[in-house]
């Protein structure tokens, strides 16, 4: 509970901060990766690293922008400002996503919407919320009329994965956050996030939120993974079309 | 001046009803078209039709869930509630649009983001506004880096055109709500806003407030078009980069 406390205090700090700077233009570095960078999401790694190693100096940090790793099983895996391209793009679909893992695994975690001020958060086995009301998962089975986000990749995939979707009668948003996918999974408003990237600190935080949701979250072959290094990207979803989407993966791989 | 007060209004009446009746679950219908409808959307174009037409007797009103049609040249076209999908998925990007067309063109206009209070608007000739700040399109003439909105259809269309994005090292987004990319469009940060429908209601305040910011609006062709009817899709781009995704558009539909 001390941790969860401690991730709950650093997420309402974090938007305190995102919240202050968002702006209609705002000024965007790129990163190597061809995707964008703001002062926000360095100055909020940042401030996480210098609080966090402060009240628990024995764990890692694995941050999106700077980390710092030492020897241990715990490991906070945190996304100063998940939602990059929302923020810069002055459209409000932005999160602060932080997850404690033990040996890989998420034990406690919040994702913060920080524009419509609602906290997501679970602790292992101790179920999910928002705010102070308990969330489950959508109970349907099918995919017709549903709606997932997906953040897939530049190859042919992701147009493919798209098509066999709407063939569903399906929808497919494509957000650029996938944390906001995760908690709009969690709380039973889309049956799925869908990420095929492997950075473990947008899938962390959705993996706990989800699965104590009642959902399910796997890497893109159904496989339990580890979250603290890279991922294999991850399905989280209800659990009930889980193997639905998979199918479709697999399909949109081999073309 | 007149029409365009009382378009500010409305849209701020409209505002009320809708972030009032915003939730985490919301009953939503299915229409025919297999696109869902809520009771905001009903009860706003309802209010919308009232106080038109007692303020505006002889003018014809288009509204995306009714409409009120006289033999005149000036026909008001309305979205109550544009990004019905984003509001009945706890998401806040949906907007109340509404523009003034005459003879079909489009000569004032406003796009209110309810969520965020954000006020867009435009008058033929005279500019466009998010509040009381002048707004122009973005001045870049390259795709890369760069963020479109696009909301197309079922078919293979979507895919392919998402991919040649893709390889332009541009993003793409589907995020459900038209006058959402319209209003970011106008603004400078998106480049453009694609969408392949032929709903009116999507693209009349769009058309005025991009051009009015110095942008271009087109249909799918690169066509001039009406708006008080059928649409054939449309293309909203800061200019620059308009031929190069009527291009774009044009190899995603030959395969």
């Amino acid at each position: 509970m001390e941790y969860l406390d401690f991730a709950k205090d650093l997420a309402y700090q974090a938007g305190k901060i995102i919240k202050n700077n968002f702006s209609l233009k705002m000024v965007t570095e790129w990163k190597a990766d061809n995707t964008p960078l703001t002062i926000t999401d360095t100055q909020v790694n940042q401030m996480v690293i210098d609080k966090l190693s402060l009240a628990f100096p024995d764990h890692s940090i694995l941050g999106e922008e700077k980390s710092l790793i030492k020897t241990s099983s715990f490991t906070w895996v945190v996304d100063p400002l998940d939602g990059t391209i929302p923020f810069s793009h002055s459209y409000p679909l932005f999160t602060f996503s932080l997850a404690l893992t033990y040996n890989g695994r998420p034990v406690a975690a919040v994702i913060y919407d920080v524009m419509l001020d609602r906290l997501f958060w679970a602790q292992k086995d101790r179920g999910a919320y928002l705010d102070n009301k308990k969330i489950k998962v959508s109970p349907t089975s099918t995919l017709a009329r549903q709606l997932m986000n997906v953040e897939l990749d530049v190859s042919d995939f992701h147009g493919i994965f798209q098509k066999l979707v709407f063939e569903q009668k399906a929808y497919a948003s494509t957000l650029y956050s996938a944390s906001y996918g995760g908690i709009l999974t969690a709380a039973g408003v889309m049956v799925a996030e869908v990420y095929a990237w492997d950075k473990p600190w947008d899938g962390a935080a959705v993996k706990l939120i989800v699965e104590e949701a009642g959902g399910k979250v796997t890497d893109l072959n159904g496989k339990e993974q580890r979250y603290d290094r890279q991922i294999n990207g991850f399905v989280a979803s209800n659990d009930l079309v889980h193997d639905k989407i998979l199918a479709l993966i697999e399909r949109a791989r081999t073309g």
